[in-house]
């Protein structure tokens, strides 16, 4: 049965009022699934803003690493408040706004984990290198910084009416796969090595915009496999 | 200048945390301009959950009455919990939603006001018979009632990148007059009177949908005024 399904991943919340205030407006669009990543303590504050929705605190996940947190996932999208000031911050950019992360989840199929970071340093850039996707609420440059949850409510009120579809995606584990072997045909191929890392990065930010299949996936491999082959081979001979 | 103009008009909002979490929200999406219609105590909580936002509070107008909160608007809209069960009951139906609302006001130039009513109860039957329009945010049936500042970041998200422009829409005033003159035709034709008050309330809707300008008011009315000549004049021939 395709269908997709979002998870909620608030990174280290440090104000338990917070995570309260989620899971009411995850309830509000109808969401259920929350994962909590070394989360402050869980409160009375939790309780009385989550209202009618203590239900969903109660059944979250507590996860002590980011890779446990987001586990089965397909699609990981990490939310910013910064959106990349130049083209050669690859982390970053280009991030989707919210309009624009709905089209592209159209009609498509799998475990989405929406991470949203800490209220005052959001996501590391570490963070930011496992997602496949970056997305930024586009806010006014008078002030940039939004409250969690209202960034959580804008996110899931755009999701809220999506359609999944026939499209299946990869799993992230099978992208970041191939994540590793385009590091290794760069490595194969000589590629300077001061670029690597940002042109990993690149590739990696390409790649994660164009929501591959499982089939795609493959094969892309099988070209990067055949690259291997013929380099290797290449190695021994004048062409 | 042809421009869109918003005004957050909350109503009689019940704790102070809320009107500075809206002030948040209203500066990251770049509006400035909040009016509290019989606010409870502005007291320290507004100024902690509106963090760098407390000029947005310090520069709103305070409103004993409705009218003076509304006043100078163009367009009046309200925020509705309840889409309406009913094509009966006019004052709440047809809702639209944010996003629908975004593109009806595309273009458009003038003053909008959008209320928010209170926590516990939202809008009442007559502060919603004001509205020229109702929005509703599509919510889950499990949970339909959202956080007071979730529901404006979600309509300011929706509105802040909108395009103003050419279309100016005729002030609420004029309309107001509009629509009581229909309520005068409707009794100077005998419209049956169990009807009329339900009847005057659809067509105030469906006109309050149009988004009528300045012109269009005028063209109406003077529909109006012919057939009450007509009428007057009917009432004392046989045709």
């Amino acid at each position: 049965m395709p269908s997709l399904t979002f998870r909620t991943v608030l990174v280290e919340p440090l104000y338990s009022g917070n995570i309260g205030s989620t899971a009411r407006v995850m309830k509000n669009f109808g969401f259920s699934e929350l994962v909590l990543l070394n989360p402050c303590e869980i409160d009375r504050n939790a309780r009385i803003m989550s209202v009618h929705a203590y239900d969903v605190i109660e059944n979250a996940m507590i996860a002590t690493t980011l890779e446990g947190a987001v586990e089965g996932s397909n699609l990981i999208i990490g939310m910013t408040g910064l959106p990349g000031k130049t083209e050669n911050e690859h982390k970053r950019m280009p991030a989707l706004s919210p309009r624009k992360l709905r089209e592209k989840l159209h009609r498509k199929s799998g475990v989405i984990s929406l991470l949203f970071g800490r209220e005052d340093d959001g996501l590391t850039n570490e963070e930011l290198e496992l997602c496949d996707m970056v997305v930024y609420i586009p806010t006014s440059p008078d002030y940039t910084s939004m409250n969690l949850s209202h960034a959580v409510a804008v996110v899931l009120y755009e999701l809220s009416d999506i359609e999944g579809g026939e499209t299946f995606l990869a799993r992230h584990f099978d992208i970041e796969l191939l994540y590793e072997h385009i590091g290794e045909v760069l490595a194969d191929i000589d590629y300077k090595e001061h670029k690597e890392n940002k042109t990993k990065m690149m590739v990696q930010r390409i790649l994660g915009r164009a929501e591959l299949t499982t089939r795609e996936v493959y094969t892309l491999r099988g070209i990067l496999r055949r690259i291997q082959m013929k380099v290797g081979k290449a190695s021994g001979s004048p062409h």
